[in-house]
């Protein structure tokens, strides 16, 4: 079964499986923190239904590659592009062998990153969702794919930061680590990271982005800070840089 | 010329040199992040004057022992366990040569972290500051003099998170990131690493710890939270286990 979906309040409707991976907020925080620029070539390896490469392409009016390894996934990404009328091209292939040009100016990824525990139980779950290439892997064939210049952005789960950190590529620098948090006072159960091909800056953590309100969640009121509101509801950016400074709007709890 | 500088409130007199590496928070923090209790057996990587080990001493009746490889250092260490009264060990030597029985309970450092610009003026002050091996290399050293299940605890500024990372021992797990952030949306400038020899929890990053109240600075009056206050006044500790989740007292912007 497929269902169709909102994203960015409306603004997107993505057809996905209903049973299988499903996206939900990591690909449109990921999109929003990639400072592509309208014209600009964007590489997403392993786009799966599209989310993240058309959320950025509305935002930004970059053109987006997305490669996906799954042919029911890429070819959905096929159709939501047309249905949402943005610029995505779709190649079906593995990140790991494919061929590709090597001067996109920017390159994003929301890998695969459960590495334990029982496999799902559709195929194309799990696919999604379990690591089946290391994540300096993938961070090494992103750089790959760079020009001079370019910015690559991953999002993953806080527990990986140091397998994303060890196999480092000396190709890339200016690592910049937001940390998107719950609440205030609540660890960090997602990184965005970003760094730039040939950059030189020091490696920076900015403050957490803070996606709700509160200590804890109150009643059935909505309490979506405006940072979150701004890009899951009216498909708004991450302040650019992401290493700018505070990450404002900030959420005051 | 030596100064005496009161620390925790002025519980702690310290003896300094007035001109070379003079201690401020960075050891005060340190030392409130390690889960020593009384009659454990701490080792110091670096001890300086001191500072790092006689608060720890003070807030947990640990038995400490120091390395420094500046004598004039190590002496004014000595000196200050004495005007204490604080059971600390002071061992003069260089700390990737010496020989030392590896069943310690925790070992802690707050290793040298500048590596570029102008070497300061005081000698005693560079060495203190400069980075002479690198932070890997002190990982791997203090992993060695841990017995299973002690912990390795340092706070370094936050641009050398990839460089702790890199080579990290096999033998240490369970790594903990707490940063410590001026104000609330502020970038983290220190971070306190910890991690557990034989540990294989996943790696965690904390909330940051928040030191002042406010967006800014305001005024004369004091805007410390109550959590700094706690640990540079009052000579209290972080909550322990560093991952066990929010830092309470949580400083609300």
């Amino acid at each position: 079964m497929i269902t169709e979906d909102g994203f960015l309040g409306g603004r997107l409707r993505i057809r996905q499986p209903g049973a299988g991976y499903r996206a939900a907020t990591d690909p449109v925080f990921l999109a929003a923190a990639v400072p592509a620029t309208a014209g600009q070539r964007v590489l997403e390896m392993g786009c799966g239904v599209g989310v993240a490469a058309l959320c950025l392409a509305a935002r930004t009016g970059a053109a987006v590659t997305g490669v996906e390894v799954q042919p029911a996934y890429a070819e959905l990404a096929r159709g939501n592009a047309a249905l949402n009328g943005l610029p995505l091209t779709v190649i079906e292939g593995d990140i790991a062998a494919l061929r590709l040009t090597d001067d996109f100016d920017h390159v994003m990824a929301n890998p695969p990153y459960y590495t334990g525990g029982t496999p799902a139980r559709d195929p194309g779950r799990d696919k999604a969702l379990r690591e089946d290439l290391p994540l300096g892997r993938w961070i090494a064939i992103m750089a790959r794919r760079l020009r001079p210049g370019g910015t690559m952005t991953l999002i993953f789960g806080a527990a990986r930061l140091p397998d994303a950190l060890r196999d480092w590529p000396a190709a890339l620098g200016s690592i910049t680590v937001l940390p998107l948090a719950a609440r205030a006072g609540r660890a960090p159960k997602r990184l965005i990271l970003q760094a730039r091909k040939g950059g030189r800056g020091d490696f920076v953590m900015t403050a957490p982005a803070i996606l709700h309100e509160g200590p804890h969640h109150a009643g059935d009121h909505d309490d979506a800070t405006a940072l979150a509101r701004s890009i899951l509801r009216e498909g708004g950016g991450f302040p650019q840089p992401l290493s700018a400074g505070p990450c404002p709007p900030f959420a005051t709890p």
